[in-house]
């Protein structure tokens, strides 16, 4: 009976540490418990990265995303068989980023298709992604692209869920772009998030200021004022349980977000620099708002240790925990409103009712 | 013999919790070995907070800065005999606002006539500060107006030191206010003061990047490529060890700030944000470039829990040591630089070589 959940991995850059950690965190047979991972690299990329960091982890090659095997470490060559990829350790080479694309084109048909339940993504090198193929400059998007919905950053780990108003462009341009509908839909999304993907029931969220110390009243700026507090109060008013808008620095100095289920902090640095520094290797990013469950770890592919062995599989592994535990939240959460009388129950990983996958 | 450094310490928004922090540091007689402290502000401002909160720490009044005694918690009235101030405690009042303002006038002029040798300020409330003679964001700013200099925010605690390059102005003004100009003078202000204020010989600066993750290339924004670059190379080829610019969210997720002297963040989140996520209660805001040490602690007034006996007094603690420490370094460093041959000896708080004060 299949009713493990199928996670598709993608092998990011293949000069950096992607197949490292892959290797080190199916190293022993722990994860086969709650998931059937399946690859989607090259084996000869593979064979590289085994040699080169002396590590001997067990994996079998596979012709499609049926054809997996539980209990296994599974590899869908995703290029072509005349093709030998060269593993160029810390460099940004064309090839290291074609890879890349290639592993996330068929995962994402893959997983449009039904046939994984969940996509966890290696870390890219943007500099070396194809600019025609990705228009990006994150994952995020990509996934939001080809799988449908509205991609929302969300950074989570054991003790904070982050998620980002505005993301990946430059600063100047983040004060205009937070509209007041941007800022609604961002809450909604969030809100919408942490109730069903963690089945925080009645959740809290907390909106944090756009200028410094939330604008001091006024004194540094007006947004506060004509933008964040009048969503807030329009959406607080329909029962949303939002808050804020807080400063960030005195947030995250006394610990607030021990309070919320989620911080939607309004820019890049106001929300990912705090959330690194606090989360020593457990952070996940998560693309919330799609249909598909994609989670990666919270690093880049790190040239600087590619090939050396020094690459910690934690956060990655954090990766595999949290889309796991999303695809069942979603279940429970689906079954339970499409049924008000059930009673929500949060299942461990491991219990055995899900149904079967319909293959 | 009086060669203890004398600190003044402002009072504060006098309904915050100013005078709480002051009791509960000087409860015991510790922190008399390494500074004579004398209190800008009240003694019927004093009695209350005295009284509401159940503390009987001892002090006394003294008529000016050079009536101040050893060992005892001094104290100036900066009100006139007829005033009679109400503390109400957690409220924003105009005359809290005032009981600050007149503090920080008395502090400031007595240290630009050498009657003290620092001064550290309890914290105030922007709301309750008079406008028209308090036309500033912050008390670094007012300081740097009274003291002769130019101001640089430096936040510290035992593991990191971070400055701004730009503080409280909104969130849409930071990009065009980085300047080749600016950010050369910020540089030079952070390396000086980790040289000379911190005594660290050949110190190192880290400078993060303006864009989510310093632009990635010129993926994302063109200021570290045409602003920050080629300040940070200029400063590099004469000598200045500086570095960057980094990503923010990288640098703090990595610790990479153990391996600098100073990090010079370009905006206020940017760096007091994981700055006092990571400082738990040891934080300091050191206002560097002006001739007076002038250190407070990294919190606010914090009106929810004024007159309950709930705060800490550590970074207040902490914002005491470091002035003390700063007053001394300085007096080594320009000892050994008006004479090079000696070498430079960082010299232990309670050493008694210091020369006597000259009143």
């Amino acid at each position: 009976m299949d009713n493990k959940i199928k996670v598709a991995i993608t092998q990011g850059d293949t000069n950096g540490i992607g197949y490292e950690i892959i290797l080190k965190a199916f190293a022993n047979n722990d994860l086969f418990d709650i998931c059937t991972p399946v690859i989607y690299g090259s084996e000869k990329v593979m064979v590289q990265h085994r040699k080169k960091l002396g590590l001997n982890t067990a994996f079998r090659v596979v012709p499609d995303a049926e054809s997996t095997s539980d209990n296994h470490l599974n590899l869908i060559n995703v290029v072509g068989d005349g093709i030998d990829p060269e593993v160029v350790f810390g460099k940004t080479t064309e090839e290291g980023g074609r890879m890349a694309l290639l592993s996330l084109e068929a995962a994402t048909r893959d997983a449009r298709e039904g046939k994984v339940d969940a996509i966890v993504t290696c870390p890219i090198n943007l500099a070396a992604m194809p600019k025609k193929e990705f228009p990006f400059t994150s994952q995020n998007e990509y996934l939001g692209s080809r799988l449908g919905g509205e991609a929302l950053m969300l950074l989570c780990n054991p003790y904070m869920r982050v998620a980002l108003a505005t993301n990946h462009q430059t600063l100047a341009t983040v004060t205009e772009a937070i509209t007041p509908e941007l800022l609604e839909q961002r809450i909604r999304q969030a809100y919408r998030s942490v109730e069903r993907d963690f089945l925080c029931a009645a959740p809290r969220v907390a909106v944090l200021g756009i200028n410094p110390h939330a604008s001091s009243n006024g004194l540094i700026g007006t947004e506060e004022a004509e933008v964040l507090s009048p969503v807030i109060a329009k959406l607080a008013e329909e029962g949303v349980r939002v808050f804020g808008p807080y400063a960030a620095d005195g947030f995250f100095g006394a610990g607030l977000y021990k309070h919320f289920d989620c911080v939607l902090a309004m820019f890049h640095d106001q929300g990912v620099t705090p959330f690194k520094a606090l989360s020593m290797d457990e952070g996940t990013n998560f693309t919330a708002g799609i249909d598909v469950v994609c989670t990666s770890p919270d690093h880049g592919p790190a040239y600087d240790i590619a090939g050396k062995n020094e690459a910690s599989e934690l956060s990655f592994l954090h990766a595999i925990y949290n889309a796991v535990d999303i695809v069942r939240h979603r279940e429970t959460f689906d079954e339970s409103h499409a049924n008000p009388l059930q009673h929500i129950v949060q299942r461990d990983r491991r219990e055995e009712r899900r149904p079967k996958r319909e293959e």
